[in-house]
């Protein structure tokens, strides 16, 4: 249930219905829009239902929705966010080209990487130093070292950077070094991690779950935008089927769907959806002739020496070709890329 | 296994080898291709292994390939195939547009829909007769009385034919009054149905089956070409997943593989894949973008009409700016499309 | 929809009934219960419900479910079906278990197989000469002289026997010398060949589809009981999952939602489901626990000799101790096992 | 990989490893078994690969094995584990039912729910504090005051008790107060809190991911085991599949590979798995029919006011009945149920 204030309503009026809600034993997640303040109710459906809040003074109207999301809901919101990260727009009206390595292994690796996403067009570089791996004997990432390489190249290439965070106890260090935070596939559903994304002061990507719904997802993103937080990217990454030759299935209605019942964009990683580098350009494509935001690929120069999906990282030529396509193919529709 | 003749092999050499398969209680299928003439062999392939094919006169090789499936491997036949329906190639070097009604309901709405498809840009027409429902009680098509509808909507328009066959029964008939012949979803794994179309002299459509691996098709096709024809387009329309917000889950990825596994020309039907008209030009352009060699859409000018899957047909003016938009894509990849 | 009889009504009144139906552009399934004759009514279902059925002679009540099957529903038909196969009762009040080899190789194999099958204490057995396969390089089947060595084991061991059509044309001579016919998985929305056996006068059992809800498996059997047949027993084998390590995953859930929802009897086959024989009898026993009304599992005495699908056959002393347990588990639940 | 010491083999011998190890990048976890000590190798593989392990002191051999996972691995550990929870063994031998509430909601709801869980034959109770909910408006669990509901509970009842843990910031305080630490489906690839679990000083049970491979499951039982922690109990509860009908589809196959590929005791939570009341007590004798080590089942007096999953609970009355039919089942094939 939403509480919706008036455009007029005070703070007082806001708070009272917060407390109304605290004394009946819920918690109100308060979240202050241009136009409109929303309460978010949470607890015992049943016994909010009960109380009559439009009596209260200051409140628009109350919101049952079927959807069990709300705040990030087209509904409520019905234009598209722009979500910035660092000065870049990740929204409707810019398509964007994110790229870099999947791991930050080592400063020439990463370097070499990132020098070949900006030259296809990237204007975010993706780098992870913490690394959520199916088994326990594969590399886990560089932790606060990699961090330093990626503030290296932050520098050197004047790009923002977006990083994974795998547990609670990093979204404070990495919300501070990086220009949005990542809550990877496996997370998706680790609503811990998902709450204290959503107390952070920086944009957060939240990637889809294997398993999960679009709904599911979008119920995911809504414990991160009920803690106060709506700068949030929504991607796609493959979701798990009975089709084994490709490492996942890309969905893209789901990603479509994502669009049409949220306001947050939403962008694709064909890399990690397929985990082959020959299809890899041709799903960016296809993500951007479908509407997606934008994309994120793997980079390295060396695949065969990553530590990491090696089998999906394009090759610095290849990114640089793929930056062109995507350019002709957006233009082709109308579109703008980000430059 | 297959057993490859050298070029200079004479029909007396290719029917020594087929009279040894037999004479090992196996089956032969002789493909006379324009270079190499191949033989299938089917049995017991324990027996065959004991064979030294290679000492029998005109053989050049022999394959003991991993792939289950070997006439529309790749392997054996890098170029890709171009199948003509009608005067119109499906094939690589174009993109193809088919549309039409997805059931032929009435001559009104037949024509109408046809149309549209002719100034979308359409080369080949779909509209079906015979109609394979999940349930008993839904309309199961108009039979003859459609094909002559059809007919006369091939005489006004001049466009090429596809039309779905659900029976072996049906399979003579159809072949003589359509382009080309469709096995769908549900038949396409009715191995005594696609042992027939491989008998007859048009080319055949063979859908994805909803839970069929890319390998499981490329197979299904196999019992196709075996019998002789190896005029067949693959199409992708959607698998079966957990994910309910689309009918079904549209996998481009496995477009892409089953193209770079098979020489058959792979196209993609976002109509069924996703079941929801707002979502289905979407899907059709990121199809192009990721390489498909056509994309199939339904047409409707009475959706909320329609006895068939309405939800999911254009409209009329909705298929006329897809074209545009497909031949927009189209030249920003440097492709062509079928006009 | 559904037209109910009275249990009074008349021939006249039925034909009347179907007449009008039929003026109206559809078709009536007519099926005649021991209490109630109902009319399935095929076609513009809007039509229909423009007239009032119920003021016609005879009728009792017009059903309009939303469940999309109708004649298979425990809705309209409380109790549970017992369907005889032969003399052997299939249904609740027994656990009939089915044994023998997946495909009939040569006599000898065949008997061995049977012999096993009936000292397991099986009543019915299984054994296929029609093979539908995923590969085309694969063996298809004896074919008549497979139906020649099931005949001489049925003189022998006295035991009724199912046997797999893959066409519309062997469905004729199949009810012939078969006691009870079966759709395969492969061609489970094979629905002309549904409509066939519906026309048989010997009972179906139907195997669920790997990719089909159960909803759907209900469906594909409506498609039977509409023709006028309604000795149908459903078979759980196996859905197509992400998971590998099994050929399908068995799902005794919807196997249970099956018998809920319908009046018909459901048996598992773990042998398919699972494709492993280390795994077999566990997932019998399964079953049993469940609440099926009987298992069907392969038998062959040199399973790294079988033909089809070897890897999954029980030894004869492995389905003999299966016997066992499952009539010790049959006790313990106060469940009577056929013998 | 995986260094195996001789029985012979000193502290200082695994030391010297384990250095090793680490000067070459990596990180070492040392599992010290009655017989051998085994030392786990994280890191550059390829690194470790070229180095001849065998010529050090002490070491036995080194293992490159082909499965993903090695400490729960058969292979390495050919008898199955029994797991004390308090003082009731969880393993093969014995059949363990766990019962209670699926959440705590109030002493008195808890406390009905353990005294029919206790009359039923549970011998150890589950009731959970921290619910990791899909919807941020739904009920997330009493917290603290729920662990000392629970630990009156156990003061009264005399059982072990299993709670679950969402946060890495939990686990040592629910590892004071409880006998068994749960990890949930949406944290099963939390691999830092699977790391933390792997370091606390009690038993921990797995539940597989919705979308997990039951490989994959075993490699997240890999993070526990590596950090020391191989008192792991394993619990399928259902995958993600495209059945509607029931919540998730219950994989007792894989259960079966579980029990097959790894060591670690494999239990069943019929009640998630299938989500409805009436399909809970067959999918229980299911799993105890197919060999599973014990079974875990939700009550709840008045499901209709539960806070959470009331739809799957079973009422007092139903987990008696149940409770009786497994030690029939488990008696008939001659299983002992703990007691």
């Amino acid at each position: 249930m939403v509480v919706v204030m008036t455009p007029e309503a005070t703070d007082a009026d806001i708070d009272a219905v917060a407390e109304r809600v605290r004394a009946n034993g819920g918690e109100a997640f308060v979240s202050r829009g241009t136009v409109h303040t929303i309460v978010g109710l949470v607890g015992d459906t049943e016994r909010f239902k009960a109380i009559d809040w439009r009596q209260m003074q200051g409140v628009d109207h109350v919101i049952q929705i079927g959807k069990p999301y709300k705040m990030v809901s087209r509904d409520l919101h019905p234009e598209t966010t722009v979500v910035k990260v660092g000065t870049v727009p990740v929204g409707r009206d810019t398509f964007t080209l994110i790229a870099g390595p999947c791991a930050v292994e080592n400063p020439e690796q990463t370097m070499r990487a990132i020098r070949a996403a900006k030259d296809a067009g990237a204007t975010i570089v993706r780098g992870d130093v913490y690394k959520p791996r199916t088994s326990p004997y594969s590399f886990q990432g560089l932790g606060e070292q990699g961090i330093e390489i990626l503030q290296e190249a932050r520098r050197e290439f004047g790009l923002p950077v977006v990083i994974e965070v795998v547990d609670v106890s990093q979204v404070a260090h990495v919300a501070d070094v990086a220009d949005c935070i990542r809550v990877g596939t496996r997370n998706a559903q680790n609503f811990e991690l998902l709450k204290e994304v959503g107390l952070a002061n920086k944009p957060v990507m939240l990637k889809r779950g294997l398993a999960m719904t679009v709904d599911e997802w979008l119920q995911a993103a809504e414990y991160v935008a009920q803690r106060g937080n709506s700068e949030i990217i929504l991607c796609e990454r493959g979701i798990r089927t009975f089709e084994p030759s490709t490492r996942n299935t890309l969905d893209l209605g789901g990603m479509a769907v994502a669009q049409h019942e949220s306001h947050l964009p939403v962008i694709v990683d064909p890399s990690h959806a397929v985990g082959k580098r020959h299809l890899v350009a041709a799903m960016a494509r296809a993500a951007l002739a479908a509407g997606a935001d934008g994309v994120m690929v793997d980079v390295h120069a060396n695949p065969e020496q990553a530590m990491v999906d090696g089998a999906q990282a394009l090759l610095p030529e290849e990114v640089v070709a793929l930056g062109g396509q995507l350019a002709a193919i957006a233009e082709a529709l109308g579109r703008q890329m980000n430059r």
